[in-house]
Order: C-alpha cells, then sequence, then structure tokens
C-alpha cells in the first residue's frame, strides 16, 4: 500500500492549530527550555490549553511527539522506492526516496526545526535518532532487494543513501544555511558520487 | 602521536592467558550464556578463577569489556588516515585506515565473534554499538579535513567509509562466510564505488 504526503500530514497533522498541533508546539517548547526529562505530560498539557487526557489521546508518552513520524516517513520512503519505475539504477531509485523525505520535511520546516534542538540538548533522545536512522537503513535496504536488487549492492546503496540524508540534513539545520532540504539532498549525493570516483 | 597495532594489543592484551584476557573472554561466555544483564561481576571473576578486585583492575564495569577496545580502535584509525601519503585522495586515505582496523580484528577474530554474539542478543548493547560507528565516523572526517578535505567532502566520505566497514563486519560476523575481513573492506568498498557511479 503506498503512503502518500498527504496521509503523513493526516498522521502528523500541524498545520492546522489544531489539539494535536498544540501539544506538539507546547512539547518541544518546553523541551528545550526545561529540558526533555524535565517537562511532565500535565506541563504539556496546560501550556497548550488542553488536558492530560486529550494528551494521551495523541501520543502514547512524551519521546512519541519526537518520534512518532518517524514510522510513516519510512513507509514514505519505502513506498517511494518500491514504486520507482523498474528501469532506474538502485541509487537513482534512493535519490527519489530521499527527495520524497526532503519535500516533506521542508514544508514541515519549522516543526523539524524545533524538533532537532529538542533532540540535540539530550543524549538519549540523539541516540535515540542514530537508531530511527539505522532502521531506516535496513528498511531502505529491504525495498532495494524487493526490486531484486543483490545484498550486497542493497545494503550499500541504502547506507551511502542514509549517509546522504544524514549530512544534509545537518546542514539543512544548520541555521547559518539557507538552502532547502531537496537541494542539499541532491548537493550531498553529488558530492558523494564525487568523493567515491575518486582513488585506486 | 601514532597509535600502532602494537600499541593496542598492550592495551588490550588477549593472546596470553593472562587476568584481563581470562576476565575478557569468562565475561563473554556469561554475556552469551546468561544474557549481558543477568551477568554479575562477581559471576565473571569466579568463572576466570580470579577476585572482583582484579576484575576491577582491569575494568571499570561490565561494559568497558565490550567497549572498551572502541577508543584505541578509533585512534588506530584516525592516525592511519592523519598519516597517510598526502598524496592519496580521501577515499583512499579511509581506505588505509579501514583496512588498518581490519587487519587488527582479523587477529582478534574470536574474541570479535564472541563479544559480537553477546552485543545482538542485548538492544541495549546494539544500540551502544551504533553509537560507537557513528561516532568512528565524526572522528574519521575530523581525520580528514586535518588533511586538508572540504567539510561536505570530509563528512560524506568519512560516512562511506563508515558504512562500508559497518556491511564489511556484518559479513565477516556471518558464519557461513569465511572471508577476511580485510578482503571484506576491498570488496565492500568497490561495490559501494560501483553503485555510486550508476545512474543520473
Amino acid at each position: 500500500m503506498s503512503v502518500t504526503v498527504i496521509d503523513y500530514h493526516r498522521r502528523m497533522s500541524r498545520w492546522q492549530p489544531d489539539a494535536q498541533g498544540r501539544l506538539a508546539q507546547a512539547a518541544l517548547e518546553l523541551y528545550v527550555e526545561r529540558g526533555y526529562e524535565q517537562t511532565t505530560v500535565a506541563e504539556i498539557a496546560h501550556r497548550a490549553g488542553l488536558t492530560e487526557r486529550t494528551f494521551f489521546r495523541y501520543f502514547a508518552d512524551k519521546r512519541e511527539v519526537l518520534f512518532g513520524g518517524s514510522g510513516a516517513l519510512q513507509e514514505l520512503l519505502v513506498s517511494t522506492v518500491t514504486e520507482a519505475p523498474n528501469s532506474l539504477p538502485p541509487i537513482d531509485a534512493v535519490a527519489l526516496g530521499l527527495n520524497a523525505m526532503a519535500d516533506l520535511l521542508q514544508e514541515r520546516r519549522d516543526h523539524s526545526f524545533r524538533r532537532q534542538a529538542a533532540i540535540v540538548a539530550n543524549v538519549e533522545l540523539k541516540e535515540r535518532e542514530l537508531i530511527k536512522l539505522a532502521s531506516l537503513a535496513t528498511a531502505l535496504a529491504a525495498a532495494l532487494r524487493s526490486r531484486g536488487v543483490s545484498d550486497l549492492a542493497a545494503n550499500l546503496t541504502a547506507e551511502a543513501g542514509i549517509a546522504v540524508f544524514k549530512i544534509a540534513f545537518e546542514r539543512w539545520i544548520d541555521a547559518t544555511n539557507e538552502q532547502g532540504f531537496p537541494e542539499l539532498i541532491r548537493e550531498s549525493l553529488a558530492e558523494l558520487k564525487a568523493v567515491t570516483a575518486e582513488g585506486a
């Protein structure tokens, strides 16, 4: 089943000043102001002008505010790669998938930036983010194998793709850089190709 | 200061039936038999025929048995890359560093295999291993920058190098594969070059 950007927005909706969006924004503000560990669900609900009960209608726990979207993002990557034209070489199918993720995150730029500010302030959350990247790579490799790509090529293309995503993301999040995420993905992929083409 | 394979062996010595080696072997056996969480330092010392006090002379805690060598491994990677001939392109300098690590781990094959069996059985340890890989990539990028490589190229070459290491390591640890680690590094790097050379 295909996951579209619309599905993702439905699951992660933030544009409307709805309860879920207000809770997510309040949570991210508090994580940055006071630290993730020090913030309670009661405080998040209070800041959003809602009840704890409403919080738990949208999020299983405090961490879900930060990582609840990663499953949908992974599905977007996997479905884009799986459904890419068969004629595309693996690296180009991966590029399509990365671009789909980058387009989506670019639309959610403010949320992504706030989220990242909360994550970098906490070692445990940074570790969780690394683990999510590793599981993105695993899912991406499986999507490539489903296209008939060999194990070794699938694993390396997937790891290379996630490396491109990681480096582009770090540049995007850097406040001194005003480039869009899709453009940074293209640049990083081009640079990866250039550095691996060198040498013996 | 250069870190040689000899320094590493001095710090990690296991070949001799010395106290440190016996403790490490006993710990790994117990982690696999009973699980990491369920194993106490007292049990490790008992299995090795030594005292807890002796354990703490060599290891700060239970986890140190598994990850105590990673700092020295990182120094070996960094010093090899830093001291590689200036004429080498970044990807070849990285290849030298990966080969140095692979040679060392190949010499310590039995220990590495036991260690990995303990790690894959525990989610927390698998996460710790991912974090160590991420810090290897960070250190490798810094070593490349010290060679005058630009930020973007350094970051991507480092991530690509660690991706090659990760995939080669997974193949090496696979019991059905009898290839040596250095050979697997060469194959993985060649495959990475092949997959990134395809496409638009």
